[in-house]
């Protein structure tokens, strides 16, 4: 190995609304930092705290106007109000149809595949999302089974009680099952 | 029932030093919120966002020296250097004495019960830990089975993954089965 090798981790992209699921947000983030992945949450607008659905604050490392370079894996939490915002959001637009083109992965859990639809991204692929939404997810994708729906380059997800199963996910995509085991292990999920 | 009757919510208290596991902090917050919970986020300093365990800064509601009025629960998060910081805490130690003494519920998670060793609270109670730190804390306490154990006014949990039993055993306990249950079914926990 070339000792001026620079292994690049991977790098996420979480986008943080007014109004995100903090659940979401926050587990997705811890276990992906867990597994090295470079993570960056960033704001819609400024980049001051951001109130989520049950009052948590939390502060964002960015804007998303001031974010650059690539993102291995671009990643949309629920929330009702947070996709709301997910879905008035001419850039996620743009980015969502970006990605979707380009065969890059996008990530979005509970109600944050109603952006998908809203956006017109990723149209008739299987996917999952919460029970509250799915009437409206379905009009856009095929129902997937499983706490966890990978089609191609689309993850999806149903709600803050999947959120670890989302995360492993994405972690055993970006660093492989090994790593994701790895990493598993001391969060005491507990399991079947 | 008198018009003007007043019917108090349960409050609930929780201690957010430097270093504490976010996602032990934001399951426990959002679940007792979302089960009408009174919650404040104290932090152990100054009132600024604090950096948590795997780099989520999470802005508290209050500082704990300013902090007044009764708590029906006091919830310590995991994380070592967020421990290390409750152990260090004189007036942590003294609200766990005064919790133990007034049979006041404690709630403690991952690592944190290393503080009630640390603190000399609830001596030879039935408790449960992280595996990370279980041989120093059961020198301390009785080693007790399962995700949760609920001594009396002690309830103690394992780590991240088990946060969402550990924050519905609390809501079972401050309002009932009934609510816990509703509050657990949007969540989409993947059950057995």
């Amino acid at each position: 190995m070339n000792e001026h090798a620079v292994i690049r981790m991977p790098r996420a992209l979480l986008l943080l609304p007014e109004g995100a699921e903090e659940m979401e947000v926050v587990i997705t983030v811890d276990v992906l930092r867990r597994g090295g992945i470079d993570v960056v949450l960033a704001a819609l607008g400024e980049a001051v705290p951001i109130r989520c659905s049950r009052g948590v604050y939390i502060r964002p490392d960015s804007r998303l106007v001031e974010v650059d370079g690539d993102f291995d894996v671009l990643i949309l939490p629920g929330g009702a109000e947070g996709v709301r915002r997910l879905c008035a959001s001419k850039l996620v637009g743009h980015m969502l149809r970006a990605r979707e083109e380009a065969d890059a992965l996008v990530a979005a859990i509970c109600a944050a595949p109603l952006a998908l639809r809203h956006h017109e991204a990723f149209i008739g692929r299987r996917m999952t999302c919460h029970p509250s939404v799915e009437s409206r997810v379905m009009e856009h994708g095929e129902r997937g089974s499983g706490a966890v729906v990978i089609d191609g380059n689309l993850i999806t997800s149903r709600g803050p009680g999947t959120s670890f199963d989302f995360s492993l996910a994405l972690l055993a995509i970006l660093r492989g099952e090994g790593l994701a085991a790895t990493v598993e292990k001391p969060l005491m999920l507990p399991r079947g």
